[in-house]
């Protein structure tokens, strides 16, 4: 049943599971590779979904185009404050890029202590309202760069990346950064669903 | 620490945990007032889900809006189909519908035998999913009625709230009828992350 001496060296979390530990060590010991496993990919995952997060609030963020003509009263730009959706995309981009990189203790005490619960469900819990925020500020920010890229001839709104091709060719590239984001997080929940299951 | 006769005569849910039984039945029966009281909470939240999911769709399935006065050629009306992002709305949403009804029975499963893993991560995952795509669709035409009620002077895109109303009153309650099933998913992954942990 132990498999290896590095799986029954694992130190214990708690004074509650010490209690318990001679009731259900066995069947602890018995997949705790495995966890560790889940806890590391977990890590790493997290670590690609800082990068993602962070380049899609950045590519979004730093979007603006001046076009090379303009009249005496007016310059033609483009900027992603503008419009109300892309600043909540940056903020909220930001904030799930900021939460990610404070989630890393917490990921890292996951793989040290693989059977304590306590810090996975915190990590459930709170990965459930990023992927919320992420997948909010995505599907917002893709309606409106739709909009910007085919119109719509119902209501009259007029596409805008004939004149603005680099401003829209950003704002694309950090939809589709934060789309990738959103799936890294239904992977992690899903992951973390697994290692708390019980054997 | 067995409280009453109904929690020790709850049936085991597999040959593998009947196997682990000698083992580890104590701490089980433990909480298993505690678990099932979760899962019950979590169907009347699935029934919940369902009625907000599909007024969403309905609502804005059914949002048209034929202005009183026409031209000889061209009669003014709106409909939810002129917007490609709210047919993706009452798509997605009657989807997220459809899933939590076919949900049912394995939250009712869960119900039965507060202990069995497999069902519960089950929905955990697709869970996950479907708040994905509750999101993506509530935000989405979020973005487009933000749009359509206050409209956007740099793309000279106008607001068309003004003329159609009624239209608009309909989107916006479909819109929050569906940020209501996305806090119910919260709830719903939080409670099952809960019932999954070990003891």
């Amino acid at each position: 049943m132990m498999k290896g001496s590095t799986e029954i060296d694992m130190p214990e979390s708690s004074s509650v599971s010490k209690g318990k530990a001679p009731l259900i060590a066995a069947p602890m010991n018995e997949n705790g590779g495995y966890k560790k496993g889940i806890a590391i990919f977990d890590l790493i995952l997290r670590l690609a979904a800082i990068v993602t997060a962070l380049a899609a609030a950045a590519s979004m963020g730093t979007s603006d185009e001046t076009l090379p003509f303009f009249t005496q009263s007016f310059q033609f730009q483009a900027s992603y404050d503008d419009l109300p959706t892309f600043q909540f995309f940056v903020i909220a981009m930001a904030i799930v890029g900021g939460y990610l990189v404070l989630s890393l203790p917490f990921s890292i005490v996951a793989i040290v202590r693989p059977h304590a619960a306590g810090p996975r469900l915190l990590l459930i819990i709170l990965d459930t309202v990023a992927l919320s925020l992420n997948t909010a500020a995505g599907a917002a920010a893709a309606a409106i760069v739709y909009l910007a890229h085919n119109g719509n001839s119902s209501t009259n709104w007029l596409a805008i990346c004939l004149q603005y091709g680099d401003f829209c060719r950003k704002n694309s590239g950090a939809v589709v950064a934060s789309f990738i984001t959103v799936v890294i997080f239904v992977f992690l929940l899903v992951l973390s669903a697994f290692a708390l299951r019980r054997h």
